[in-house]
Parts: C-alpha cells; sequence; structure tokens
C-alpha cells in the first residue's frame, strides 16, 4: 500500500495569482518523505540527521504541476518507492485534491556521510522498508 | 548570450545539515526568470501578473543536484531559452560556484490568463525576445 | 478556553545551527491565525481573502524566543485574542513543548479592505467570536 | 553611519493579497544581519556557524509594519546597533521605499555556543564594531 498523508494548502504557499508557488511544493513534498521515513522506514529526520550524522539529500527531481492549487484546498499526498539502489532510492510523489491530480514527482535520493558527502550503503533494517514498499508498489501499478 | 546572475547561498537557504535545503534552490530559479522576463523579456512580474492579469506558472520542472552548495557560496545562475511554443516556453537554468556545477534545471512555463487560467498565445513583442534567444541559445551550445 | 494546535518542527524548518530559523517561526504562527479564523471565528482564509476580498495584514509583532526549538519537536500554539478595536484585534500566540515556553508573540491584525488597503469596521458575526474569546481569554489569565 | 542595504520585493515574497507575507520580512531582515555582520563587524555567517561553532539566534524581535510592500518595489534597509551587552546586542532594522517608510524592527541577539547553546561573551574584535557603530549610531539619532 502507498504511503499517503494530508497538507492543506495555507496562505504561506500561495502566490500574487492565489496559487500555489511551486518551490513551497517542494517543502511539502519533502515533509512527506519526511513522515514516511519516520512511519514507514522507522527512522526519523532528527535521529538520521542529528544522531546518526547522516543524510538523504535529493539527487534529482523531475515534477510535472497537473492543475493549480488553491488556498483551502486538501491535498492527498502519495509516496511509493520505485526502486531502490545501493546507495540511492527512487521514489515517486503524487498529490491529488479529491480527484483531480495536481502534480506527480520522481525524485532520487542518496544516502550519504554528512561529514564527508560520501554514499553510504543503506542499512539493511532500512533497505527492508524500501524492498517491501517496492514490492507492494509493483502489485499496487 | 544567455541571461547570468548572481545568488548568495544565505544562511536561511540551508539546513541543518549546512547545506542548501532544495526547495530553496527553486525559489533561487524562480527569481532568476523574474530577473530575465524583466531584464531581457522586457516585462516585470508586476507588470505580468498585477497590471495585466496574466500569468506564468510553471507547468513542469526536472532539476539534477550535482553537488552540494553550502553558506556563503556565491552561485552564478545561467538562463537559456531552449523553446517556445505558442503559449508556452522551455528554459534551462544553471547554477555553478566557480568551475563547479551545482545544478541543471529544465522547465516548462505556460502564458495563461489569471482569471481563467486558459492558456495565451506569448504576444509578438515577448515572442520576440525568445526566439532571439533561442537562435542564441544554440549557437552558443 | 484558548484556541491550540499542534504543529511538528520539520527539517524545512531548521537551519545550520540544527534548531527553527525564527522567520519559520512566523509561518507557523500565522497558520495558527489561519485555524483560528477557519475553526472560532467562522471565516476561513480563502473567504476571507478571495471571495470577500478583504485582509488581515499584521500591523505589528512582538515576540520573545524563550529557548530554541528543533527537528521533530512537537510544539502546542495556544491562540488568546486580547483586545478588539473596531478594525483591529490583539492576538497572544504562544509555543510550548512539553513544559518548557519556546515563544510569546503578541501581535495586531487589522481588518482592511484589499483593494483600497482601507481599514473595515469587523463585521458583527466575526466580532461576536472576538469578543466571546477575549473574555474567556480574561478569564484564563 | 548606519549600515545600508538593498532588497528587491520578489514573487516569493507575496502573498495572495499582493504585498509582502510579513515572513518574508523577517528572511530579509535576517539577510541584512548576516550582510551587516560580514561587511561591518568583519565575521561573516560561515565563518561564524560552521568554522567557530557559534551562533547569534535573536532573543526577541519587536516590529511594526508601517504601510504595505508590494512586487517589485526596491526597499532600502537599514541596520543600526543600539546597545552592546556581554553577550547580546540590540539592533534597529528599518525598511524603506523612496520617502516611506514599511517596517521598523527592533531584535535583541545572543552569541552563543552552539554545541552547548550557552551565551558568550562576545570576542574584542566583534565588540569594537559594534561599539563604534552604537556611538555613531546616537551622534545619528
Amino acid at each position: 500500500m502507498p504511503f499517503t498523508t494530508q497538507r492543506k494548502v495555507r496562505f504561506q504557499h500561495c502566490d500574487p495569482a492565489g496559487i500555489v508557488f511551486y518551490p513551497r511544493y517542494f517543502e511539502m513534498i519533502n515533509s512527506v518523505v519526511e513522515d514516511w521515513f519516520e512511519e514507514v522506514v522507522g527512522h526519523d529526520f532528527n535521529r538520521l540527521h542529528v544522531t546518526s550524522g547522516t543524510g538523504v539529500p535529493t539527487a534529482s527531481i523531475e515534477t510535472q504541476f497537473h492543475a493549480p492549487s488553491r488556498l483551502g484546498d486538501w491535498l492527498e499526498f502519495r509516496l511509493t518507492p520505485l526502486a531502490t539502489g545501493r546507495t540511492s532510492l527512487k521514489l515517486q510523489v503524487t498529490a491529488c485534491c479529491g480527484d483531480q491530480r495536481r502534480l506527480t514527482s520522481v525524485s532520487t535520493l542518496v544516502f550519504v556521510d554528512l561529514a564527508s558527502g560520501s554514499p553510504l550503503p543503506w542499512p539493511d533494517p532500512m533497505r527492508r522498508h524500501f524492498a517491501m514498499d517496492c514490492q507492494q508498489g509493483l502489485h499496487d501499478a
């Protein structure tokens, strides 16, 4: 089952055209990845970054914005892992308002040592959650 | 000649890992597009949005982050128009710090009527600047 | 009873020092005021701004930051109306993490016509909610 | 002489009412303090935070917003140190657009050790710059 979570379009997200300013979507997408790491992968970002001295920077991200979102809209975000590499992870994040798809994003994260910036192999306990999820992602697709 | 402009990596752009939080790059990219519209295309965003009731929402954007940027880095942004459609415009934006490429982004903007959200054909005075620039972009490539 | 709501300290709120970058607190405070207008006053920000062509800009705000907040902290925000003027409203917003007070903020909002920027008297249905809340605020204090 | 620097009101700063969203002013104010530390005090934020393991969190800030700022406005920010304590510093920051004052802000920063969060006495080379500036501030007032 993909991971889903809700976000409300707030005043702080909207531009003078009255719609979400697209850089704010990336803050929302990052917060969805953050929730998924905490709730599904079992590593919250505080433990990941502060305690463990590791990080998950985004190496690339491709996003289509299908329709604008407006102040007060409730967006359902859905995260599906697509593929796991030795040190990387490919994720799809989508957002819908009711039946309308608002965005589709595919990103690649890399697990790194913060001090050196070098990629690290995913620890097995984390990888296990990606793998299960990827399999489910395929079944769901 | 591509359009270039400088941005400094500030405290507000950096995350607990001490590097630029990637959604902040999209604020910078948007500000570069804003400067290009004002200085090259000859339509500032105030005139475009407020006076004319039009907008240039981003329909899609693909970005690779090649290397992290740190507090105090000076980034040189370079904007090159790649292709003009009847109502759309494809742009490449890159950022370098010295000799090191930090990001490469390709986005598609659409010219729209803000009230209806419908795409509008680019006015000729704007299109002329895109065309010249696209040609130059090809010569430079 | 003051209005309370929770906010989680996310990656996007934190600076290279690993603590909340104070401008992000103001985004949180604004979102708390937004929720209070929707849930208590009965006017959501979309209706207020887009449908009615009015706004509630902040005229002044004083904030003390008592202790830093860190990635992953859950903050309980509490909003108490302090005083109502003909066109203005004085609010206190506090945030605590467990027993520890993190910030205390007092702001003055003004109800304005967006087109002219001129202050407007609060409509009675809105004012009634402020008054009730102010009274409760006094009883609670 | 107070320290002055310019900021342009950009699309990213503006809200659906078409004026600067006040939390974005605090990002601008912080960037002005950042420039002043680098250009006047002689300690850039990278050296201050990353190399030295110190920080200058804001302990309190009071701000009046006198008039709204709009997309495309150029704001002149002016920073004047008001008073220096053993571990703290009181600053005034104002912003004007032409002859019109837009905001007045008074904040107190504290010099801290990032690891422990404890206040530190300002190093003499930094303090000397505050003192000179405060004196000038008094003469200017």
